[in-house]
């Protein structure tokens, strides 16, 4: 049996040069950068030469490219990290009901520490409005924290037009991007976005699980949320995962070009969905072609999750980390418990072909009957 | 030129198989161990599977086991995690002069919210004394974070009578140990030790940089340092780096049977450098044999460094993660800055033989008549 791996938002197959890069490293640079002796000295030139290539993918500086061990502690270090470090300017956070739960969760945290968190909503295409953050973003901000590309639904965020409220407001705040889902996936250039910290992560790029960076602009100050050596400038010290970042540096380097293929296979995607009767798609058709959300009311997401892998189909009930509880995304944008209920997620990656399409929506057809019978 | 590498305690090469695991679960067994699916459900399996080879290691249960991307972020999980977990039944807190940085910078961080920090100082052979414990933990003290090999000298520490103590005094402390140095390395039963947390780390055992553990004694609460999703119980979230998980487990299990092969390695080296004329060996004999710390009065840590690894011979001028700071494990023991300056650490793994130990000592000889002329 085919295996159509539809989930590749929730996490990647390393590719080829991913994996021998951390084979390569694993066994023969295997130095600690920070030692003094030669095989320290290579393993630091493997450090940098990394940080350039993630730095170069994103229009920074490598001195502004901090390593951390994926997309959650990205986010956590720039939550907790701004509002640490502008705590004495403002009590006030910005950010959305749709972000991933490392940023939630994080400003949560600093709720109960005192700080004062606005969460905006999004209307039912899933993205938040202009006018909303203009209101919201007053001059004792200190943090917006707002996501590039949504995890469930591929909504684009209004990221630059939020730039310039922040600027217009006079506001102290910092500027942090969580790109975790779109970098590689659409142009991401922290001089264009002009945020002062984004986060990015490697498995949702097809590096190894374990591994992502925090982009720092240079010159912002913001306190580390771990302490101890001297690692990159001890904003984030601990010996680097040497294997994975030069592996996350391959497969950045490696990126097929992918956009147009992508383009094509949401689009005969979405085609077949909306000619399918009982299906309502949750991603409009401005998201980015790599999500398409979504449901079959009356069919619970994990019934159908399960009767789609009997084929070998692999999908999302909504985030993984979210692990079968109900979507927060969906639900801040307003839908009905029957779309929430019965919410798919597809997200593709280049292996995937019209082959597979064809074959998820002769499998998708078939349960709509078959499930819907049984209900 | 033969390479010999005597930087053990730095970071160590990946071994075969943990490198080969690493590579089978980055490309085979990619799944997110949250996704519902089946790969989902295979990498979980394959989490669960390590967390058990983990929790044998150390006498624990799976459950008790939290991955972490080092010893760092264990280390901070633990000191800050017990603080904000206990800060209202107290405000103390006992460590030690001779803690890795990770510990030392955490709980020079929570000074800062207002804790006190203890931090007891060790005899010249650095070790700290039970008496000096006894002293110190009052019946306010939240936690007491003492590491179980010094990671500069090999000097074992008195964690069990440590463990008495504090039982003793009545205070509400959590117990943590830091047996990153220790791992593997001698017999470690957090059952034995009666700790409430103890932090591991991979890549000083022939796992991969970037992943570490977390012992977490059944029952015991913390505030978690990272936030997001559902992962490891909400007490460390994001999603599980997976193969450096798997390629750690592999590294514990087929863990070399070495301890006889470095005790007569270190007795060999340690004949030698007591032989050697202007050689003050730091280690005493009841220092765990993997590490040797000695000083050549007179020749500058780096430059004795340097010139070692003209003949590929690799040691360390103290902790890699000081990077050629003074080293503050030596300078707490009372030693002179003759000693402190030119001090080298040698660290041991099962690869280094008789011949490594000759070549080495030879090459310090000439060193030591060289370098001490050119002064």
């Amino acid at each position: 049996m085919k295996e159509i791996y539809l989930d590749n938002s929730a996490t990647t197959k390393a590719c080829g040069s991913a994996a021998a890069e951390a084979l390569r490293i694993m066994t023969q640079c295997y130095g600690n950068p920070s030692s003094l002796h030669t095989k320290g000295l290579e393993a630091e030139h493997e450090l940098k030469a990394a940080a350039k290539t993630i730095a170069n993918a994103i229009s920074a500086s490598p001195e502004e490219i901090y390593f951390t061990s994926g997309g959650t502690e990205s986010n956590n270090t720039a939550v907790f990290g701004a509002a640490k470090a502008l705590c004495r300017r403002g009590k006030r956070i910005v950010t959305t009901a749709i972000e991933h739960s490392s940023v939630i969760e994080s400003a949560a945290a600093l709720e109960k520490e005192g700080f004062e968190v606005i969460y905006l909503k999004p209307d039912s295409s899933g993205r938040i409005s202009p006018r909303q953050t203009e209101e919201a973003v007053t001059k004792e901000t200190i943090l917006v924290s707002i996501m590039l590309v949504n995890n469930e639904t591929g909504a684009i965020q209004p990221v630059e037009e939020v730039r310039r409220i922040i600027k217009r407001s006079g506001a102290p705040a910092l500027f942090h991007i969580d790109a975790v889902q779109g970098f590689m996936k659409m142009p991401v250039s922290v001089k264009k976005l002009g945020c002062d910290l984004l986060s990015i992560s490697g498995h949702k790029i097809h590096a190894p699980k374990g591994v992502g960076a925090l982009y720092v602009k240079s010159g912002t100050r913001i306190v580390p949320l771990h302490r101890g050596g001297e690692q990159q400038s001890k904003l984030r010290p601990g010996t680097e995962p040497l294997p994975l970042i030069c592996a996350m540096a391959a497969a950045v380097r490696d990126y097929p070009d992918e956009r147009e293929h992508i383009t094509e296979i949401n689009r005969c995607c979405r085609k077949r969905l909306s000619e399918t009767e009982g299906i309502v798609i949750n991603s409009d058709e401005q998201c980015l072609p790599y999500i398409i959300n979504f449901s079959a009311p009356g069919i619970r997401s994990e019934t159908m999750l399960h009767f789609l892998e009997e084929e070998g189909i692999y999908v999302s009930s909504g985030s993984a980390c979210a692990k079968g509880h109900k979507s927060h995304v969906l639900t801040a944008m307003g839908l009905p418990p029957e779309i929430t209920d019965s919410a798919v997620r597809l997200s593709f990656s280049d292996e995937n072909t019209a082959e597979d399409i064809d074959i998820f929506t002769n499998r998708l057809k078939t349960g709509l009957r078959t499930l819907a019978r049984s209900k």
